[in-house]
């Protein structure tokens, strides 16, 4: 069922009576979604797969509501429609039938997106949903290639290829309720980042449907394939503002027969910095995390967390130390643990302030201390406080100074909050989290845009991983420039004409075409 | 002076008067390069550096002949200007001139390129030379970034890294010779594909003067970085057809501090490729090359060198084998060697009709394994013969049925050629070669488009890693479909809506807007 294409338009849903009247008070020239609408989707996919908010209001604000609560929709923004596809060809078939009548469409995976993507942003806007679109298409387990589609979540993936001996090129903490769609349409990172590099560099083929309505096969099952433009490199990431991922072709690593995995507790931010850069020396090609956490994170995770579920892996008193995590993780398990004991015993000699270093024994060591890594968000928001994630990269030499300026400046407007950071340090992707015990519009007013600022003149990015989304969206001027994002705008419309892919998402806003 | 915009349009080239008149005879809407523009390029870049063919015909012929000299240029077809900028800003005064006046640029690097695309393919276009964009910018000594200028030298930039102790993300036999930009432009492949992956998931920024003469900064130099559409990958392998690139911001890996390299015989193809998976799975993460030749590749590797060049390392009759060459290297030389040992344990103990296996116990052996490899190319070509390339993508196990019908369908139709075979057996990269005493259209008659109909079908790659250039362009639309291809052109004339850019390679022609 493999297509031997790339970029090949394969076809597209059926064609439709073409000049409609179009709404054009209210919502712009977007098209209402009313009861000849929603009987034309119920025809298509049954009224089980065409829910309409009247039919299922608690549903329909539920899938309206994204995963941070930050977007919670006011009555007037739930979608009027939830649409669940069973085949590609249904997709295509909605999509051009939303192009041709001008109806905004917000594609939506897991809903687990952090930056208010994956739910509506505006009035009118059907939810196109992925769930049903969950089946392994293919696996070559000689050569490591699989072939899903866009709904197949995150964590059923991993086990299947697992069984294997194959591992997911991403991982990360929303595993089990993320869909790969989505993975690939925030360009989802990750723990695995350091080690498997960007998701965009697995992905071999992308089928997806365009703003027309027109399926597209971008790329080939092959690993090599330098026939014209990259086109699918420009889905990936694309936050559903181009069209929808219908299905991928991932090359897959190997599954390491074990991990080596180490806590370090260090004095200084720069001896952190300095012992991820030894890492990456030592271990080489066989390290797999670099992760880091300080000192506010690690005390909160510890009160959090019952001690059944997390301790501290340490004897000696760390309470101002900060925090590295350090895998390794390769084809022969004896070896990575050489690698690993070299590199604490390199860290204990050097003069870099180390005050405890633990390496894990068994499986349940391990676990615990990926559970601290890993309880991190829930941690902050489990202790009920509303938590403001900025999810920046900088030059790791830089983190502690951005770090200090930010409490400085939060200090100075005397707002309320406690900063508490942990992140990928290893891929130089620090989150900062800003917790107060209620929601507080001042942390805003004092961060942004100036944090945003800061992290652009040193040459970082506003979204190291999560995306613009609604978000962010706003100072996509700043970080591109006018120009650069009109030409952005301009590729845009070769997908989407119409303007009904996501609007309000990741690009300023522009009309719909008549 | 790196910038930390991406996608940033910087500036753009002097503002020229517009509504010239366009000679619309002979070529086109195309713009003559006569006497007064030859003088405005003058003016910018001094004489020496706007070489015209009156006054230095040879050179001239020389930067309008490709390396494989299969476009040899008619009189007419050699180019009438040699422009060699020696900054940003003067590229894109360059390209900015000729978007106003309509003259067609091809963009050169190193013109190592196989498939006739750093050469003018019509009279009338000025060929725009990178060999002056040869600075380092900067090197990150700790993250391992680099950022340099297109006209970089390959291997010039290998010895730069290489003393830091990283290397470059790719490797090739022209790396002598060959740009780091024309690297770009063609995303080239080579023997590293199988340990880096592709050379596009290296690349962290890129600068560019699109068609209009716009610089454009496309990402900034962090790892991750996910606001908007990842542009830059639309102009990595676009083979010169959307702008010129500046510079590159590179993530490097680290230098293996050694490597362990193995040659095995075999006596069969099916053989070679369990050998392939096996090593994938025994070496791991420190697998860096899986490279494989056909007995007739052996034959003439050792008939064409000198012993003191080249020897077999077999003590045993091998003369009917294919040959695989396997090499790990890692951050710890023992490691490496105890995977490598335990892989031809493995190999030897299995049943699959291995004649000989060597294992490298010096420089020197190591050199000779891969002197046979490299030598491959050389010792055809070196004898005098003819050589069609082919450069495939397959799933692997299928290899050998092509090549078989290669083979047959070549006897059938009674072409004097000989088939000789080599790749990148890890990646699926196979490189059909076929030889000739002369040239003989007969070739191509029996193969094309019969062999690229075979891979498509098989759902393959007509070209793996060369790129797409004059050689394949009129089978785009076989292997993307018309739709799709019109997809492209409009994304093309986003970037270069005068199709000034490299008219001729990759895309199908179009005409210049007035
Ligand atoms: C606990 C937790 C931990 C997380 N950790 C990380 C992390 O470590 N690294 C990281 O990068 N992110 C992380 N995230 C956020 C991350 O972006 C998402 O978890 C995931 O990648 C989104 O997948 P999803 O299926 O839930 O997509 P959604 O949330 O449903 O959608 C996300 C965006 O993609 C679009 N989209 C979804 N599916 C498709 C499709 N098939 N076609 C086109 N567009 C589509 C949506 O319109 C939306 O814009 C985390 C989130 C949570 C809740
Ligand atoms: C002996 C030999 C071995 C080779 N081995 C391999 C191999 O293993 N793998 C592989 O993939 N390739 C291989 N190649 C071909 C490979 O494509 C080129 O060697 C190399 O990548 C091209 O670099 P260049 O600087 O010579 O570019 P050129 O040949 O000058 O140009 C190639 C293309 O890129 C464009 N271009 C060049 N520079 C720029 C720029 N700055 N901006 C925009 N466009 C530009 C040109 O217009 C042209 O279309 C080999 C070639 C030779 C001669």
């Amino acid at each position: 069922s493999m297509k031997s294409v790339s970029m090949k338009v394969v076809g597209s849903g059926r064609r439709l009576a073409r000049g409609r009247r179009l709404l054009s008070v209210g919502r712009g020239q977007y098209g209402p979604v009313g009861d000849a609408e929603s009987q034309w989707f119920e025809r298509l996919l049954g009224s089980k797969y065409a829910i309409r908010r009247a039919e299922d209001p608690e549903l329909l604000r539920c899938h309206s509501t994204d995963w941070t609560r930050r977007w919670e929709p006011k009555e007037a923004d739930v979608s009027p429609l939830l649409l669940f596809p069973g085949t590609e060809q249904e997709v295509a078939a909605c999509v051009q039938y939303c192009a041709e009548h001008r109806i905004p469409i917000v594609p939506q995976g897991g809903n687990t997106g952090l930056v208010g993507g994956s739910t509506p942003s505006q009035p009118g806007q059907v939810i196109l949903g992925l769930a049903r679109l969950n089946k392994v298409v293919s696996i070559d387990e000689e050569e490591g290639i699989l072939h899903c589609e866009a709904g197949c979540i995150l964590e059923h993936l991993q086990q299947f290829v697992g069984q294997r001996g194959f591992e997911m090129p991403v991982d990360l903490g929303a595993k089990g309720s993320c869909q790969i769609g989505g993975n690939l349409a925030t360009n989802a990172g990750g723990i695995r980042f350091v080690r498997h590099g960007s998701l965009r560099s697995s992905v071999l083929m992308l089928r997806a449907i365009d703003g027309r309505g027109q399926i597209l096969e971008m790329g080939t099952r092959m690993r090599k394939d330098n026939t014209g433009y990259d086109t699918k490199q420009f889905f990936i990431g694309s936050e559903g503002t181009l069209g929808v991922i219908t299905s991928a072709v991932l090359t897959l690593p190997r599954l390491p027969v074990d991990r080596q995995t180490a806590l370090l507790a260090v004095g200084s931010f720069d001896s952190a910095a300095s012992l991820a850069f030894a890492a990456k020396n030592i271990l080489g090609e066989t390290l797999s995390a670099i992760e880091w956490l300080d000192t506010a994170a690690m005390r909160h995770v510890l009160s959090h967390f019952s001690p059944e579920h997390v301790t501290t892996p340490f004897s000696s008193d760390t309470a101002q130390c900060n925090f590295l995590l350090v895998e390794a993780a390769g084809a022969r398990a004896e070896h990575d643990r050489e690698k690993l004991e070299h590199f604490l015993e390199w860290a204990l000699e050097a003069d870099l302030g180390i005050s405890d270093a633990v390496l894990a024994h068994d499986g349940k060591q391990t676990a615990n201390l990926w559970a601290i890594r890993e309880g991190c968000p829930v941690a902050l928001t489990g202790a009920g406080l509303v938590c403001y994630k900025y999810d920046i990269s900088l030059p790791i030499r830089t983190f502690d100074s951005v770090i200090s300026a930010t409490k400085a400046r939060l200090a100075d407007r005397r707002v309320a909050a406690e900063v508490v950071c942990w992140g990928h340090l290893g891929d130089g992707n620090l989150h900062i989290n800003v917790a107060t015990k209620h929601h507080n519009p001042a942390v805003e007013e004092a961060l942004e845009p100036w944090l945003f600022e800061v992290v652009n003149a040193a040459g970082g990015s506003i979204s190291a991983e999560h995306g613009v989304g609604r978000c962010k969206q706003k100072y996509m001027e700043l970080i591109k420039g006018a120009q650069a994002l009109r030409l952005m705008q301009e590729l845009k419309t070769v997908f989407d004409p119409h303007a009904i892919m996501n609007p309000g998402i990741m690009m300023p806003p522009v009309s719909p075409q008549a």
